[in-house]
């Protein structure tokens, strides 16, 4: 029996026998060829194979998990018809008269190690994608067999060192009740991934590969992040317990779908829910979302060679507004930049791209693109409850900038004789600081806020969320955070608007309480939040948690207020 | 006549003739060589030329300038000693039987291009420290006369596409009387340098090159970014009375040299400097300053091969405090990493730097370093009037960690029978958000607060002050950032603390009556402001300014707080 840890990346409890999914054995020799034009001809055979495949995992995954989860495999689809890469490989088995496998391997190694070198995110992802559609690639050259977790038809927890996403794609949850490994992240694709097909994960374990044999029992418990292999009858049947235990409390949330979402004393708060695309909207409403807090739109933009057109975006907003029906849909317009870049709009590289040309920034200098969105939006909003929100508002002049660009197409389409709903209200996110701390001064010109933690908390603490070595500082509970939220929810208050949060934080269960004890009107989170979130709200009383409000805000760390939240909460 | 408009990079108004600073013509041929040695020796002549030109450029500037500008030639002459440069450059002589120039242009052009295409701030100006040195070591290869700024004997504006920051470091300001560049911003290295040298300029004209004859008058006005290129007798005049004003000024604050710095009431407040190197102090005192606000220690740890020791650190503390009497000197702890790095240090590639691990974030970690500065503090503390701060502080935890690091290396030193002043003050830079909202409760804590407001806006309005396209967003009077500075000095006075701002802001003249207004103790700025500074506050009202607080503190937007500043200070 052995104990692992590592980092519950998706909730429930796995037991069965471990499937170890290897890489395959891609070793090769360099030979000398005397017919480059066969060589060449074997590559683009391996290319068009592995396209192929790659086609119908991302159909699959489309319909399994939806758009956002398939653009993965359109930017592998991408790298393999890049002549960027396919020309020098062609170049190198012609000028040095060797294999087609030799003329890949050293070809994509070179590309490798150069964008893996680049002291940028971007680059070091599109380094991992060439590697990942190369293999493929090899395996076809070599005939060698690519591992298929498709095939998999007997019930089993996957090892591997790492899941790569076309991997977690094809994971079939009647077969594959868990999976582990040795790398990862929470954030990472794989984890996310299993999140939306709730299949129980625990990742990072450093070394499940070199300690899990063959075929052994295997137990992963997603929601602590233990591994156990080879574990004893009684953990075998303590962990079966749990298990029962985790089933049965889905049930229990299931319950409340249909439910309102009221504290103890029977007063009322929004559960809304973050989505990407209208597929996304099936899950909110199973889940029970009174509505959609945050609607992303940049899943419209990406893995296209172009912008989208009016067209296609006026399409989208109306499924969702159309299936969301009387309930309040809260679309944010375009946020690119930052972490998300779009290859056709040759962003500049920066410094610091969380600090720089981003989101509303750009949309007001690139109206061209704005307008388009607005004008798909303004269409759409006759069918159904539209609200619209601006991203990384920092001063009030972009406010009043962006809203005169909304009236404006409003007017236009009017004069065009378009129908457009005149009850959309217009808002704002609240993620820079200054928004934050002048809140009382913005409040007399929205309609409403939606506080968005996860960037807000980064600025507040000078703190990148994705780096590691600080990742210590990116602190939900601290004061300074709360302090902020308190500012926001209060200013909107004074004049008469409300507030939401769309960050992690809003279905996070020790957040929540503090949430109540602020005000919040509205959290949006994960579909699968939602119903858990409701279950917790029922055993909270509004009005206690209205008197802890002034202790909780003069908290000095951290820390203090977990302890605070964790005494309250027990207590009851 | 021809009126140009460009960046105002150091005040001062010039009137004298055109001097076209030209690049040398460095063409060369590519030859084939039979003997590479003798290649590879008159390489090496001409880098050993170069060096010993450079180390006299350095020491002029050391001299002139002080260290923190002769900075710039160590990191030129690593680049002529590296290696990784020189070798690939003898290898290609000899691999490729080419002449010494092709070796070089060919080699140096390769790092060029591959570093000005990282996504790094660091790597691109190490492309412009190659492609300024391989420029010097060229000409002597060519036996070319290298451009000698020293050389120039008459009255001049010199007119260049850029200056070199060897360029700017040899003008004799007896000949020199400004100059006037096609590119460049006010923090570029010749600008700071012209600062220093007190030579009026103006940068980014984006053409002057192309529309300065040689020889032809020029007026170059670094106060208002003008240049007019073949005057009028009329402008000449006109300037020629600018100039007499603005010398008349520097009279006048000169006569304020050792008065001191009170409101129209009669109130005190404090001008202080900020200072990098104990060369500083000099012009700290000549410039009436009434201590050092913001000891930058940096410099101590840059163009070294390994970390400053002990004794090095403390015969710098204890120069500046002996030098400085009984004013105060604030000392700041080691602020590396983000836009500052150390070769050997080997600091992790960053996505955002400015987010990253850097300041008291690396100190905590590998307090092996910390507690080397901070013995060398406490050693020197017993020499004059230290106080302590540490920067990027965004927890309380954090505070409290590096303080107890202090308290313990102060009772060794005890133990070990060193002496050590008892009443070192020890107080944070407040730069990051969530400290300026939670200063309440850090108050209780710190001795003193120093606001430092380059990183505070940059993290308040999410904006790198450094990204050109978000530029716009550094809004030093951003009521925000008014509303953040308010709450330290509001939290510091409740505590009976004292507050102090160490940025760019401190030395403002828009931004000096709204401090007053907020009630800050201390203003630390540039030794060249204090005088200024201390002019302009002699005329303003205390207690007017106190009763505008409310209303500045409830504006909207940057522009209403500028508008709002210039009417009140214009009525009086």
């Amino acid at each position: 029996m052995t104990n692992l840890q590592g980092i519950a990346a998706s909730s429930g409890i796995a037991i069965a026998k471990v499937y170890r999914l290897e890489a395959p054995d891609l070793s090769y020799s360099k030979k000398d060829i005397e017919q480059p034009e066969q060589e060449i001809k074997r590559l683009h055979d391996a290319l068009d194979v592995s396209k192929s495949e790659l086609e119908k995992i991302k159909e699959h995954t489309k319909n399994t998990l939806g758009d956002e989860h398939a653009e993965i495999f359109s930017a592998h689809l991408l790298v393999l018809s890049d002549p960027e890469l396919i020309k020098p490989i062609e170049d190198k088995i012609k000028a040095e008269n060797v294999n087609a496998e030799a003329g890949l391997d050293e070809t994509a190694n070179m590309f490798i190690d150069m964008f893996k070198n680049m002291d940028n995110e971007y680059m070091r992802e599109r380094a991992a994608d060439i590697h990942d559609v190369t293999k493929r690639v090899m395996a076809h050259l070599l005939n060698v067999t690519f591992p298929d977790p498709a095939l998999i038809n007997e019930e089993v927890v996957i090892v591997a060192d790492d899941l790569t996403p076309s991997d977690t794609a094809q994971l079939n949850k009647q077969y594959v009740k868990g999976f582990t490994t040795d790398i990862g992240g929470r954030t990472s694709h794989s984890a996310i991934m299993a999140r939306s097909l709730e299949i129980p994960a625990v990742v990072g374990t450093k070394d499940v590969t070199s300690k899990a044999p063959k075929d052994s029992m295997i137990i992963v418990d997603g929601i602590n992040g233990d591994v156990i292999i080879e574990p004893t009858e009684d953990q075998v049947n303590e962990y079966k317990q749990k298990q029962e235990d985790f089933e049965q409390k889905k049930k229990e949330w299931a319950k409340l779908k249909d439910e309102p979402t009221v504290t103890s004393e029977g007063d009322h708060v929004e559960l809304a829910a973050n989505i990407g695309t209208p597929q996304d909207v099936d899950g909110v409403l199973n889940n029970g979302g009174e509505g959609v807090g945050l609607y992303r739109t940049e899943f419209l933009y990406m893995g296209k060679s172009q912008l989208p057109t009016e067209e296609e975006q006026f399409d989208s907003y109306s499924t969702v507004l159309k299936q969301m029906g009387d309930k309040p849909v809260v679309v944010r317009t375009l946020d690119i930049g930052g972490d998300k870049e779009l290859d056709y709009l040759d962003l500049p590289d920066e410094m610091n791209p969380f600090l720089g040309y981003r989101a509303i920034r750009l949309c007001l200098e690139r109206d061209d693109i704005f307008r388009v969105q607005l004008r798909a939006l303004l269409r759409a909003s006759v069918h159904g409850n539209l609200k619209i929100m601006f991203p990384m508002i920092a001063t009030l002049e972009e406010f009043r900038q962006a809203k005169a660009i909304l009236d404006e197409e409003k007017e236009k389409l009017i004069n065009e004789g378009k129908e457009v709903s005149e009850t959309i209200e217009v808002g704002m996110m609240v993620e820079i600081p200054a928004t934050a701390v002048i809140a009382r001064q913005f409040a007399k010109e929205v309609d409403f806020f939606s506080i968005g933690t996860n960037d807000l908390i980064q600025y507040t603490m000078a703190a990148d969320r994705m780096n590691e070595r600080v990742s210590y500082l990116y602190q939900p509970y601290n004061p300074a955070i709360l302090n902020l939220i308190n500012n926001v929810i209060e200013a909107a208050h004074a004049e008469g608007k409300w507030a939401g949060m769309c960050g992690e934080m809003a279905g996070d269960e020790i957040a929540i309480p503090i949430l109540l004890s602020l005000g919040l009107d509205e959290f949006s989170m994960s579909a699968t939040s939602i119903l858990p979130a409701r279950t917790q709200i029922r055993t909270l009383s509004k009005e206690d948690w209205i008197s802890y409000k002034d202790e909780l805000l003069s908290k000095g760390t951290s820390d203090e207020v977990v302890d605070f939240v964790k005494e309250k909460t027990q207590l009851r």
